[in-house]
Parts: structure tokens; sequence; C-alpha cells
């Protein structure tokens, strides 16, 4: 085997835990998600069929889903919220990548790619809706106010994120603020409700902060793996960021630390957008020389252990050790 | 004075009833959509600005407002909902402008025009979270319901629309399901929360339907006046619909009784969009042949006669009377 392999079934291996538990949970959620795109317009279908059903990982449902196992749910409302969290999720790639103009994600053509920008746009806001529809279905006003809080703020997220192309002088806390918003939101908002249906008020703060974290950790090494050429990208396409002049912590950190030399290689790259073949790779070499891949895992790092410790107040058991384990799994992807 | 000049003023004067007993309404909602837009991100506030600002007739938030007051309702509620009314209204109008690759709405370069389809797609998803915070903000499921089934299905008839686009054989039963969805819906979900608001339940069917029949005829008005050259516009481009290939009862009652030629002319100027400048006139010309303007005009006065006939059960009074000049001034649209 090598070592790569290895590696992969390392990361693969440490989800299965969480994903046995909500193994049965996750298909009803599917089932759900599936009915509600059987649409009679086709391109509905074709377009969820496309996103939906090509290979995501559910994570956010899958935390809403333990989440409620944790806090000792045994109702069905956890089902149609999980749903809705995968709807908005799945809305906002659609408008994202219309937005980024990428052909690519996990290595499919995206559906702007396929099926043409109109429809993303559509069947994004389509998608949007029904996660709505689902939360209303829900019928309670405080899932509804942290869900509708969490789209308000995604869609804050990508305009500030937005605000940032190009910009490599960017401040670290506009990117934490924008990762904030458009990750870790969601993540938060899945952990909380599983508080939330079970109706164990005193988890929601600690839930509600470990999805934050685990988000916040998420999308730092996201955004450290686009530039990881040798790492196991685990469906990531190296180097898309930086053709489409996102501005990341890695680039941030070796902006803020380069030469008037490298300043100007960043500027003329990402600001201006002008990129030559090797560019990638020079990329590459600068955030090397700077240590900015290991300082965004080791930053990285840091929101994994906070998230360790939200948990410390949940007694010990399999669904509070799958939650560890998603925290590893996280924490592997850097490796 | 011209005949155009008295006809602009017979149209705008029937409005001014409604705009006079909901203008102190109407101003608050404006208040609280410009506050909610009035952001830190600049972007934010420029694009909603642009669409928001830019002179809009408010007729959704108004038909709300009105609505409230005919059923007697005193206290806050109807402020809210007009401006998440108008929320969804603006996003859907942002999204349709870089869908149709629009350049031009009432006259004035569109935002997507202006600050770029990435921002007009984001603002739009902006604007539906606010939207949303506002529903959640009214604490009650019944609006809710209402106004997210309202924006899901104006998503689906966007889509359907696009499905018909270039289409010239498309069923009148799709047309009028399309403009239902797309517009009727939120007319519709306009007034019944006036009687929601109000706790009348009893007069939420006449002013759900008053408000379907209504949006019904105001856009098959529309899709008439777009073909009508020497019509008063009203801050439509004549000609958009059929630069953009969409599909409309003008359309497809001219294709439906048109001869081979025709038929061969329909589908190369909206099917494979082929068209040369003497197109539009010679799509005038055809139209004008089968008699397709005043056919569509008429069906759209058939709802308006539908409109009144819901506002029957009303007491007579200053709020029903606006109500019925907001069908004579819909009907007047297309004289």
């Amino acid at each position: 085997m090598t070592s790569q392999a290895a590696l992969k079934q390392a990361n693969t291996a440490s989800l299965d835990a969480l994903y046995g538990l909500v193994q049965s949970d996750l298909r009803r959620v599917d089932d759900l998600i599936l009915g509600r795109v059987r649409e009679e317009i086709p391109l509905i279908h074709g377009v969820a069929q496309h996103i939906i059903a090509s290979g995501g990982k559910r994570i956010r449902p899958a935390l809403l889903l333990i989440s409620a196992q944790l806090c000792g749910y045994t109702g069905e409302r956890h089902i149609r919220l999980a749903g809705a969290v995968e709807f908005i999720h799945t809305a906002t790639l659609l408008h994202d990548d219309v937005v980024d103009e990428s052909r690519l994600r996990r290595g499919l053509a995206t559906a702007n790619a396929t099926f043409g920008n109109k429809a993303s746009i559509l069947v994004g806001d389509f998608l949007l809706g029904q996660a709505f529809q689902l939360m209303v279905g829900d019928g309670s006003l405080k899932s509804l106010k942290i869900l509708s809080d969490a789209a308000a703020i995604i869609a804050r997220g990508e305009l500030l994120q937005m605000m940032t192309e190009g910009e490599p002088a960017t401040a670290i806390a506009t990117y934490l603020e924008v990762i904030s918003a458009k990750t870790a939101v969601l993540f938060s908002a899945a952990c909380e409700l599983g508080a939330v249906v079970a109706g164990t008020d005193a988890r929601e703060t600690p839930l509600r902060e470990f999805g934050s974290h685990i988000g916040m950790a998420f999308q730092l090494i996201d955004d450290a793996l686009d530039y990881a050429a040798n790492q196991v990208k685990l469906g990531k396409t190296v180097g898309d960021d930086f053709r489409e002049g996102k501005i990341t912590l890695p680039v941030i950190l070796a902006y803020g630390d380069g030469n008037p030399e490298e300043k100007a290689f960043w500027q003329r790259t990402l600001g201006s957008r002008e990129q030559e073949p090797n560019d990638l790779a020079t990329a590459q070499r600068c955030l090397q020389k700077h240590d900015a891949i290991a300082r965004t895992i080791a930053l990285a790092g840091e929101y994994c252990h906070k998230a360790r410790q939200s948990l410390s107040g949940f007694a010990a058991g399999p669904a509070r050790a799958a939650m560890l384990d998603i925290v590893d799994f996280c924490a592997a992807r850097s490796y």
C-alpha cells in the first residue's frame, strides 16, 4: 500500500463511526431530498440529481443527526431539518459555482458547466425555496430563526468574500469573518438544531460552538489544501482558489510577510489576475518559504482543540466519540 | 395636451387613491427596507439602492397594506411583511435580469449591467435572506407558510418559464401556469396577508383570489404591451420579450393560428433566436393580423372582472374603492 493510499484509508476510517450511527437517518434525509426534487420539470431533477447525488459527504446533515443523537432525541424532526440544511448548502454551491465560473467540483463537471448558468441560478433559488418550506413544516420558530439567520449570514459572507477578491492585503480578521459566515455558520446551525429538536436548551450553546469551531477548521484546511499539491486532495482541485483570485489565509500570511517582489507577484496574479503557466508553482514556493500552509493548518488545529473542548460537558458514549472522530478526521486531512 | 399625455395622466390618476391611503405605511416600509440594506458592505447598499430606490411602484407592498386596511387592521405587522414581500420581489428581479441577460429595466441600466452578474446573484440571495428574517420576525407560522410557499412557487415558475423559452408551440395552459407562479402568487400572498394580520380568517380566500386575478391581469397586459409599440409603455422597453426569446400569450396565439410561413418565422426568431433588424416589426404585424394583442388584453379583462367580483363581499369604503381603482388602472394600461 502506498503511503497516500494508507493515508486515504486512515482519513476515511475516522468518519466510519459517525456514518455508522446516522446511516439509517441519513438514508431518510436522502429520500426526503430526492422526493422533493423528483419534479415534473426535468431540469430541476437533472440539476438537483447532478449536485445532490454526486457523492457529497452530507457532512452538515450528519452533524445535525449526530447532535440530535447526542442529546438523546428520538423523534422525527431532525430528518426534515437536516434536509433543509442540505438544501441551503446545495443552493449555495450552485450559486457559488456560477459566481466563481467554476467548471469542476469534486473532479466532476459543475452544474453550471453541464446545465448552464441560468439553470444553476434558478434551481438554486428553487432549492432554497424547498429549504424554507421544510423549515416552516417543522413548525418551530426557534429552528426557523436559527436557519433563516444562517441563510442570511451565508449570503452576506459570500458578498464579503467577493469584496476581498483580488486583494491580498485583506486583513486576517476579514478573512476569518468570511469563512465564519460562508462555512462555519451552517455547521454551527446544524449542530445547534440537534439540541433544539431534543429540547435540551442547555446543550444549544456548546453544540453551536462545536459546529462553529469544526466549520472554521474545515474551511481553513480546505483553503490550505488548495495549494498543497502533494497532499491527498479528497476531491479538491489544486489551484482553484489561485485561479479564481480568491484570497485565503495562506496568501494573506505570505503577502503580509513578503518582500516587495513577492507582493508584486501576488498583486499581478491575484489582483490583476494576470497568470502565467508557472505562477501556481511560484505561489506554492512562496507559501512554503513563509510557512504559510503550516501556519494555516496550525490555526485549524486550534479550532479543532476548541471543538473538542466544546464537547467536554457531554457524557462519554458512541455519539460523543463519533463527534470527536470528526475533529480527528478534520485535523487528519492536513497531513 | 396630446392624447398620449392625457392617457398617461388618466393611468397615473387611478392609483392616487391607493397611494394616498397607504402613503404613510409605505414610507415606513421603505424605511425598513433601506435600513436593512444600509450595510457596511458598500456593494449591498449600492445594488439594493439601485434596484429598490429606482422608482418601482411598490405595488406588492401597497396591495398588502391596503388589504390590511380593508380588513380594519390597526397593528404593526403589515409593515414588516410588506417589506418581506418587496424583498422577495426584488431578489427575483435581480436573478431574472442575470438569467435574461437584461441590460435595461424601466429604462435604466439593470443591476447586473451596472454591478456585474456576481453581485446581482449574491445580493439577490442576501435580500432573500432578509425577507426570511423579516418573516420569522413576524412570528406567525401562518404568514411564514404563505410567503415561503410563494417563494418556492416563484422559483418553480421561473424554471418552468425557462423550459418554455424559444418554444412558440407552448400550450396556453403552461403559459398561464408560468405567469400564475412567477407573478400572480406574490400578488396573491400579499393580499391574503392583509387578512392574516387582521385575523379576519373569512377574508383570506377572497383577498387571495383578488390578488391572484389582479396578478394574472397585470402580467398578461405586461406581455401584451411588450409588443405594443404605439402604446404608453410605462417603463417597458418594447420588444424585450421578443429579443429574449420569451414565449408569451400573444406569440402563442399568433403561432397557433399562423400559416406555415408564419410558424417558420416564429421558430427562426424565437426558437433559433436568429433575429434581423426588421423582425420585431414583422412580429408586430403578425400579431396584429391574428388579433393576438387584443385577445391577450381581452383575457386580462376577464381576470380584472374576476378581481372585481372577489371584492363583492366587502363593504363599500375608501379601501375597497382604492382596490377597485387598481383593477381599473390595470385594465387602463392596455388602452
